[in-house]
């Protein structure tokens, strides 16, 4: 019995209540609260295997970042499990490197809720520590996109970061993304609140993602070669295995901004996407977002050009 | 003629048209416009002197941080030369690192207004450059204070990092920051808009300095000494005659709080004071931010203990 993951947490002990189980069907079936925690592209496929058999009343909470683009627009993916299995799920989302949490460094956390807040409060029980608090916050949407959009913001972070751009620049990046992760959420789902914006799924989150995710380092890789190895090649080197949620996230938003013809409303959403895919070169971060429209729809400031 | 500021920062041209002139009657003669960027506590000074020296319809704009605490509560800098004076005052504030801006690395800034747009515009037009992008806003309290109050923040982050805490903690100590920034700013002033922590004066002028600032770094060393050596030696050493503003404010802060009886309202401002004090020990900063209160009057979630 595997109690400590040997390739991404070695030398952290898990637990011995902690049981690996490689068959789904078993997994599960006993089962009355479902964590979700596989990449995106799994959960589409698991939840089709999973139906009809779940326990009745069972809870689930989603920990996934990004969105399933579909026809009919974009789909998160606890709209996706709740759709799919008729369960209730909530989300959890960072500021949460998983190393220092590990290491019981204090951390807080963010649980995003539709109407049940009953079951929030549950899952927010139980994975509150003295060293890791959960808040609870009743706008799934908002808290879900935080967490999916804020891994493209950590991209054009790592590119300024690169460039040797300085701090001054990173932290405009970092805002002017955070003002359009808010505005893309707002208008894909009106009901998204600005205030989960100042909870650690937000602002937090982004802050961690932007200083030392792993978004940020490869896209920092990328940048110093001047965009002349590819994301996937430096993915494979860095990474040992493990995904960059960013540059799928870029695609991802990027298809759901040309079905609507907004992409110059999201100049830094867009920009990073075309650098990722070479279109553009990596100094282009910069250079675009001199020229931030000004999005009426979130208030605020008038830009002076 | 000096054209060069051979201290701090040194092989940077001012320009031609940059005079010093340590006359301050004569400087002020000519003046339509007037650009106050002294420490905080010399304003009131400098103002008095200027009584009756001024040219009608003169403009002024402050980018001093700090607030004078005064027995009838206190009173933020722009008012301070608006009263004293009898002018119209705007402020600018950051994300602005004073040596990236001077090498032309991209940056942002906010300008807070009262009522008076023209002149905001007029101020916003004379400072703006390709690189320097400055936005104005109508909310000259909410923009002074995020100027202000982020000091007092970097001296938490800077603890962090000298604790060794890591980015989680690092962000978690932001997030709760910027909350608590909000929550002081509104409890002052409520016409205070949620949206100017959004800007680039709040969000990003946070990021920067908890990043790169001067107040950051001193409190790292801070930490790293075991608050075994004061901030005033510490600052002595390491910034070559440049001050501090964190300290003070967190000074100033404290009387406020006390004042109202509001210092379990805002554990990480208080914190931060009675630890520069030597009252508590540098971990302090993160075993009272385990125990933040629901600041209900700035909406958002409820924390789970």
């Amino acid at each position: 019995m595997l109690q400590e993951n040997c390739k991404y947490l070695p030398g952290i002990k898990l637990g011995t209540n902690v049981i690996a189980d490689p068959d789904l069907e078993s997994a599960v079936k006993d089962a009355d609260m479902l964590v979700f925690v596989t990449p995106h592209q799994f959960v589409e496929g698991i939840c089709k295997k999973l139906v009809g058999k779940l326990r009745p009343g069972v809870e689930a909470i989603s920990l996934i970042k990004g969105m399933e683009v579909k026809m009919e627009g974009p789909c998160m993916i606890s709209k996706l499990i709740t759709d799919t299995l008729g369960i209730n799920c909530c989300v959890l989302m960072g500021a949460n490197i998983a190393n220092e949490i590990a290491v019981e460094k204090f951390s807080e956390a963010t649980i995003g809720y539709r109407e049940d807040k009953e079951a929030a409060n549950r899952w927010a029980k139980l994975f509150t520590t003295p060293y890791f608090l959960v808040a609870i916050v009743e706008d799934i949407e908002g808290v879900e996109l935080c967490g999916t959009l804020k891994n493209v913001v950590a991209i054009a972070a790592g590119l300024v970061d690169g460039l040797d751009m300085g701090n001054n620049t990173k932290a405009a990046i970092m805002r002017i993304g955070l003002r359009e992760m808010r505005a893309f959420s707002k208008l894909l789902f009106p009901s998204v609140r600005d205030n989960t914006f100042f909870e650690s799924c937000g602002v937090a989150d982004l802050i961690t993602t932007c200083l030392g995710g792993r978004n940020r380092r490869v896209a920092e890789a990328f940048a110093r070669n001047g965009g002349k190895r590819s994301f996937d090649e430096l993915e494979a080197e860095m990474l040992h295995g493990q995904k960059l949620q960013g540059v799928s996230t870029a695609r991802e938003v990027y298809e759901v901004l040309t079905y609507h013809g907004w992409q110059e409303l999201f100049p830094l959403l867009s920009t990073v996407h075309e650098i990722c895919i070479g279109q553009l070169p990596p100094t282009s971060i910069v250079e675009y977002s001199e020229h931030t429209p000004n999005l009426s729809f979130v208030g605020g400031s008038t830009p002076c050009y």
